[in-house]
């Protein structure tokens, strides 16, 4: 059967299931990135493993979104980054070496591997050849302790890529145009794969910029074939030998089809407040700026900056225009500063930041309040720069260059009919200190893991008792979402590495009390919570099951869960059931105890079971929805406790 | 009589008093500047004044303290600052564009002038032949307004410089070695003055490092004379025409002497946690740094970056060693770019930040727990990094590049007998849009001032009623300091614009039902505090007048002030009175009401006059120590009420 490029990178990574979309799947994964706001979490569950060594082929902890150091608390992060990538046998990028996408590309991206990160835009190294998917921390420490990757078989799209890029038309605008017809949700479940004459006019880069960006459709992944320019790329890395040619094969079909001629793209933004919201930027000429942005992991490359650096030369930026320069990596400045675009940058006004995600993550370089900020970044959701209810505009380097120049929004094909040419970097640098390399296994394993004051251990998590006596300490309506849960914000996450600290805010916004009584849950067997419909929607954070199981809580009684936080209860040895009968949920109140009697067995027996409420005569029949594997990891108290006792039985 | 530098610079200022150290005089004053930290609130007293516009020859605004842009406050207060610069006639300075100091010499200075300056580091261009002294917000907005500044006749203390620096000796260790001669405290009351032979092979920006750095001195002032150096600098800034000779007439003489032999100095290091604690290198040589920050008014200059980039050009940093890199202006850091210096930082590993202040004032780059940082920045006061417990080193770029290579603090002449020639700069760039000129006058008169929603106006002041019954809201002990009153910290200064919001803290740590009692006495004729010896010791900040005078305070009764407080109460005010019979302040509790009859007249008659506890027969005996100036100050209630009748009389 011929396979397209996606299915040749599953069916050679295939661990469980069948490929048929909407099934589930387990792939082996082959690398993994972390970068350090997602990672620190990722190496204390590491730690709390006790793996040894990383079992990937390459696994690369990068620091590139904490990088304002207010405090101790990010340095102090940077410090437990390296010592427990030493420790694990992880690559390390130093702050200030680059943002993680075009860093892994540059050094450790290869053609027909999976790479599995924790961070959304890792689909970019789908520009590879490879499988690159984001995924929550807990997935990540466990690819990297060399468990197989859960999910869901996506369909494949293929888009097929036709004609050629105008004059001052970029990447970046025929991502925005998938974007323009798909809107944010019209990749999910899928990954996108780009296929026809078209991709051999794009360079790795630019492929990355449109890999970049499959996140903002939702999209499982995003797959380029690795072809001659792939080629080309890792010879200018010093990597040649790591490439090798995947195509899809002749007859190849695919899931859905689409079709981008390049010729008829236009220049395109993404106005205020969604990635989706795309029009030509003809439209809304003339819109006044507060700021023009240059950067990011979806316009990384050296020509992204280059092209700029050539339409603003020897000009000045329009008066009270505020023009931020990110590099994105560390090799690319080099390459930038000898080819004389930074001061090309510096001498037109611009602002030189250091090389990291800055301000695409809201780390600076905030618009002011009712101004427009016009960005390179990937995604404007309302707030992400920092600003309550800022305005922020997604576009091309050459959009962002031309309308820094005027002090308003401006169609950069309105500057003459040829863009400026690049030219050829003449000493391509090669920086191979970008990432530091693993030690080696003998000296990895005398590492001593270096923690600052606000970093704790994952406490160790106990098994699940056979009998379980559990007050309800909170009882809850509909639509509950994580936030609720555990918010996120300046006041939370500088305590993403501390659970002792972050549990201090678990349900705050619900019942202030909960803290407290939760703690004191701990030492009398813990406790459950009760609630309606939808719990746990919204943001994927793993603290959102961690601080309330730190804090007690065994059984999540619901109306139905949202899906991610099922995931996250199950992972954390909490145990998610709802009612067979959903008008029980009104027999139940706070301050009710739960008995659960042979617990083990009844969960392992089947998937329905009764509680007693004690005091009454009361039962309510409840069931969970864990598979096998889930049950034995409910078992164990969670899939730290699971893992640790694979290693064992493995070693 | 024959005259030093200072004496001719003050006596061509004169405005009242005489040249008798100790004594009260008045300068005029020739140019201002002030920064974003503490130029919001002066742009704010301009404008309660209703300033037309600025009298002084030259008035300058830089943005370079708040770069982080972590929400909309910082860049709203920088359009804010534009606009009111716009509005009164100032020169304005973008963030981006600098460091102050650096730039202030560049651009303005000029030798023979006075410059009152809203930071403390003012002083360093006195490196120019100018008097150049830091002051209180309220200092500078009166200087812009035209009046004089007033301040005790200093001691002229003449520093004789001889011989001539050695290799890998610069002019850091010359200021280094004067504070470990005389610590933190020995140039208090004093202008410090250099003569002598060794002037002569320093340049201007190494006169600007030990200028800078009186500062930490306690100086008044630093004052080199204006010889051909300065015109030779003047000239390459294109401001040969600004040039005037400034040098001490023979025979002129100073209050005090001391003699540095420059060929005597050596590599020198000021040791946690006072610029005081000065120490050979070679005394901590080997000790561990985990950053090297290179950077800050103190090494602003062109070879201060260039002669480290040379030190680390081709090598590598050494491991897990952060090197911050932070660039003084947009002038330098294009000539820098020119040379090649900052290709050599990058390659060697450094992280290259934008040209501001950063981390010298803890905006950023704050080291890890328990680490020792080495900086070439001037303070290494206890916390100013953003680091609880830090351990801050400080010294000159040939230590600070020679340390980051080995990785512990190293004595650069161990590098080999001959320090990198540093060559001359090929085509040296001028940016004459490192400061936006005044607006035309017209022009000016119409701009509006841009606030944003965190940016609030300094309410109108009633003047000094005649009859007070006001409830004395807190009696306090001894020693009350600033802190006190109105704290610090990253909670407290984002409302540094915002009086109502900031009022919200006053008196917070004392009595957290002060401001609730404050805002409620407004509107019955205000409130009094009591409170023991020393009140108002510690920082300068003049919220800790203006906020609590926004409640409600009219009259501060206490044993003793400390004399910049004093200062604050009347420029805002509030009546400073202290007890004739100390004893008398046991006579007193909170709630009390104290009862002022024929006030005006009281204080206007005499310094001592009987106040009335209500619904007692008990008088108490008070007495003030205001000039007749600061009477007339106090009824028009403050200096903004006082300025703003001067300016209608003598429209």
């Amino acid at each position: 059967m011929a396979l397209n490029c996606t299915q040749k990178l599953i069916k050679s990574h295939l661990v469980t299931g069948d490929m048929i979309p909407g099934t589930e799947i387990s792939l082996k994964i082959d690398q993994t990135l972390s970068q350090d706001a997602t990672g620190t979490m990722v190496m204390l569950e590491l730690e709390a493993m006790g793996l040894d060594i990383a079992k990937t082929e390459a696994s690369a902890q990068y620091v590139d979104h904490n990088l304002i150091q207010s405090d101790s608390k990010n340095a102090d992060d940077h410090l437990f980054l390296q010592s427990a990538a030493q420790r694990f046998g992880l690559h390390f990028s130093r702050p200030g070496n680059g943002v993680s996408h075009p860093v892994h590309m540059q050094r450790l991206a290869k053609p027909g591997k999976t790479l599995l990160g924790s961070d959304s835009h890792t689909c970019a190294n789908g520009c590879m050849g490879m499988l690159a998917m984001g995924a929550g921390g807990l997935d990540v420490a466990l690819a990297i302790a060399g468990e197989p990757f859960y999910l869901r078989m996506p369909k494949v799209w293929g888009v097929k890529l036709t004609g050629e890029l105008q004059e001052w038309v970029s990447a970046k605008d025929v991502i925005l145009e998938l974007l323009r017809r798909h809107d944010v949700k019209g990749g999910v479940g899928r990954v996108i794969e780009y296929y026809g004459p078209g991709i051999a006019t794009l360079s790795a880069m630019d492929r990355h910029v449109i890999a970049n960006m499959g996140a903002e459709l939702g999209a499982t992944g995003t797959v380029f074939p690795s072809d001659e320019e792939i080629k080309r790329f890792l010879k200018s890395q010093d990597r040649e030998d790591d490439w090798v040619e995947l195509v899809a094969d002749e007859g190849a079909t695919y899931d859905l089809y689409e079709e981008i001629n390049l010729s008829e793209v236009v220049p395109l933004v993404a106005k205020p407040s969604s990635p989706g919201n795309v029009v030509p930027v003809t439209e809304i000429e003339g819109t006044p700026i507060y700021q023009s942005y240059i950067g990011s992991s979806a316009n990384p490359g050296y020509n992204d900056f280059a092209v700029a650096a050539e339409i603003v030369k020897g000009k000045e930026i329009a008066e009270g225009v505020s023009f931020d320069i990110n590099p994105t990596s560390r090799q690319m400045l080099t390459d930038l500063l000898q080819e004389g675009h930074i001061a090309s940058f510096i001498q037109a006004g611009g602002r030189l930041h250091q090389a990291g995600c800055n301000g695409c993550i809201g780390m600076g370089q905030a618009p002011a309040t009712d101004r427009n900020s016009l960005r390179t970044t990937p995604r404007n959701f309302p707030g992400r720069s920092g600003t309550v209810e800022d305005r922020v505009y997604l576009c091309g380097p050459e959009t962002a260059a031309a309308s820094v120049l005027a002090g308003v929004i401006t169609d950069p094909r309105t500057l003459g009919p040829k863009a400026p040419k690049v030219k050829a970097i003449k000493n391509p640098s090669l920086d191979l200190n970008l990432l530091d390399m693993p030690l080696p296994v003998e000296e990895a394993r005398k590492v001593i893991i270096h923690k600052g004051p606000n970093i704790a251990s994952i406490p160790e998590m106990d098994e699940m008792p056979d009998n379980l006596q559990v007050p309800i300490l909170l009882k809850m309506g509909d639509n509950i979402s994580t936030d609720g849960i555990l918010a996120g914000g300046s006041r939370v996450l500088p305590f993403r590495s501390n659970l002792p600290e972050i549990s201090k805010f678990a349900f705050e916004m619900i019942d202030s009390t909960y803290y407290e009584r939760g703690k004191k849950s701990v030492s009398h067997g813990g406790h459950a919570i009760v609630a309606g419909f939808n719990y746990g929607q919204g943001s994927s954070r793993e603290h959102a099951a961690l601080a309330p199981r730190y804090l007690g809580l065994r059984v999540a009684l619901v109306k139905d869960f949202a899906r991610i936080h099922w995931q996250n209860l199950v992972n954390f040895g909490i145990l998610p059931i709802t009612f067979v009968d959903e008008s029980d949920y009104n027999k139940l109140k706070q301050g009710d105890i739960l008995a659960f009697s042979n617990l083990r067995s009844k969960i392992q027996a089947g998937n329905e079971f009764d509680i007693k409420i004690e005091g009454t005569n009361e039962t309510i029949k409840v069931k969970h929805t864990l598979t096998k594997r889930q049950v034995d990891i409910m078992l164990k108290g969670g899939m730290i406790n699971w893992v640790k006792s694979q290693q064992k039985s493995t070693s």
